[in-house]
């Protein structure tokens, strides 16, 4: 996937943080720092497999299902040796559990007696896992690092910026194949699957990957429910929708989101949505590198409580590699309190929506920090689409 | 989504379950298992979100994002009072947990000193999530009833059949589609497109929802790895490929995996595919009630073995309702050691596939066990497809 040296950086820059936190062994169970460390590629994540760094050696060992062990060899750069496969037998099973299996590997290789961090709060990371290993491990003494390696992705390289430019492409193409598609007498299953096909067709260049959260697009008074997926109702003359999508190349997203309708928009949703987009320019003039993710958040909250509005969730995340359920990387959160600073490289899902009881406004952009200043990963136009009947 | 009487029978074939374990609060996490209980449908478990289950009171209660609680009111048959938003503050902090704050509900309704079950080994009842609530409720006594709702899904009602009827109809035309589309010049990502589209679309009568696990569809060497998804790599004549793919209707699946060709077959696909297609149809005839699950691989074992090949993973698991990232329902595996017997109104997913160093060809049914025997539940010819050019 990418030049070894790229993993190698990766690599090192992970232990560096692991000296910060006072850890010399990880246990990753995260299927994106799996891939961002290793390169693999594979859904197989609904079984337990983990990747181990070990603080004095060079590469990472990969852990996981027999079935598996193919996957790892076809798409990570590590020696064979270094991928390890357990028996078919601890698949969900009632009496052996995979982190069984781990202990001892860690046990085998002199690590029993070491500090070791684990991602407490990684979503395939169980509370089973955890008691299991640390039964496996009694002389080992145990750190929550659940997002070591999250931070180390939050700077993007020239290649990784690649990969979401192509996103980009693609996420254009499938938000302008929902416009087409979605009309009078149109079933939003029809819309969905236009979507889909977009996003996966991807360009003549190139071909697009599954997004790690699936379209959603509710209509009406479901707007105010953003994560609402899809029916198959047909869309009626005044109808409006939300679409949040993704564009994902090789497991890179870059998120987009509109607010649509079927002829003249609500004037409500007109309202907010100019509210919106100007909130959008006020914001991204403000941002550039070293000012903090609270400010961002701060300009977005003047902006929106001039015309009398508040928003109570946070204004965006950061994004990038990633699998289900998921695209936020859970590092850097735009909201009151978060005062992590802006640095080129860094790439965010600025999300601002404006959500009531009965109806929601979504309009959002994919930014890249520069050295400078800022600049959005898409172009496609913000206001609010009515759709010509 | 199901009649009300439905939702209540299967909170108390739980309860009668809780009895059984020894708990009076279930605390769950695992998304089917919210749906099947209160019918919640978004995509919102990428933050934590649960349901309890008290032993006394009649209603589950839905606990989760305050952005989501409107979906949880569109989408369950839960009272208004039983729907508990958290603070969107809870969301992704390194300071404040979601499950600091539903320990401090059961406190509130006077839990704190019960027996809790727990989903120990659940995808999104992570590590975290046990340490903050077991931390909450320093009284409370905790068990691990990982699966127990899984247990009452096993055995599906009649309305539940009719849906993976429907999830069967539109995974054929999902997987004729695929057949169609592949050809040589076209690339792995148009037919995972076609697949994705023809997924959704549905059929004309009822649209399609997205499936657990997405189209999984290697190529030639890459058959030896079952769980790669797709590349931009274009097909060229002679190559052989095995597509495991999923209809789902309203959640519920029907997974139907199949191998092709473009042109002749190798030699040793086409063998492999006739002792598979054999194995099958002498496992089927053994599956009815009363059979053991370990009988039924027993079947299976002895006809490939006839052969000389043996599979070292399990023959099948147990289907239904399910979210990301898995379609199993993690109770009853075709299996050494798996005695579960088997009833009339179960759902499994028949998975033959035979899996070498260099290829693996996989062709596999849904099926529902009958009063005297089994039923497949899609009807697509089994043989190795050769795709003419």
């Amino acid at each position: 996937m990418f030049p070894r040296e790229e993993y190698q950086l990766r690599m090192n820059k992970t232990k560096q943080k692991m000296l910060e936190y006072g850890v010399e062994v990880l246990v990753l169970s995260n299927p994106s720092n799996l891939c961002y460390l290793t390169g693999y590629n594979a859904w197989s994540f609904y079984v337990h497999q983990v990747v181990l760094v070990l603080i004095d050696e060079e590469e990472p060992i990969w852990i996981g299902r027999e079935m598996d062990a193919h996957s790892a060899r076809t798409t990570t750069w590590l020696d064979q040796r270094r991928i390890i496969p357990y028996p078919d037998e601890f698949v969900q099973s009632t009496i052996r559990h995979p982190m069984d299996f781990v202990a001892n590997i860690l046990t085998d290789l002199g690590q029993g007696q070491r500090k070791i961090g684990v991602e407490m709060d990684a979503f395939y990371y169980t509370a089973m896992c955890h008691e299991r290993i640390t039964y496996g491990l009694p002389d080992a003494e145990f750190k929550n690092t659940s997002t070591i390696v999250n931070w180390v992705r939050v700077i993007k390289s020239d290649e990784e910026i690649r990969y979401m430019r192509k996103a980009a492409k693609i996420v254009e193409n499938a938000m302008q194949s929902a416009y087409d598609t979605v009309n009078v007498g149109v079933r939003e299953n029809d819309v969905a699957a236009a979507i889909y096909h977009a996003q996966v067709s991807g360009t003549k260049e190139f071909g697009g990957d599954y997004t790690s959260i699936v379209p959603m697009l509710p209509t009406g008074k479901n707007t105010a429910s953003p994560h609402l997926t899809w029916t198959d109702r047909k869309y009626v003359e005044g109808d409006f929708l939300t679409l949040e999508i993704a564009g994902c190349y090789q497991r890179y997203h870059t998120p987009l989101a509109r607010t649509m309708s079927l002829g003249k928009a609500p004037e409500s949703v007109r309202e907010v949505g100019k509210v919106v987009t100007e909130g959008i320019r006020e914001t991204l003039a403000q941002m550039k590198p070293g000012v903090t993710a609270e400010q961002v958040e701060e300009v977005w909250r003047t902006s929106i409580g001039k015309h009398g509005f508040i928003k109570a969730s946070r204004l965006g995340y950061s994004i990038g590699l990633s699998y289900p359920p998921d695209w936020g990387e859970h590092t850097i959160s735009f909201r009151k309190g978060d005062r992590s600073l802006l640095e080129p490289g860094m790439t965010f899902h600025l999300m601002p929506g404006i959500w009531f009881d009965d109806f929601g406004v979504e309009i959002t952009e994919s930014v890249l920090i520069t050295d400078s200043g800022v600049e959005t990963l898409t172009s496609f136009t913000r206001d609010v689409f009515e759709k010509p009947l």
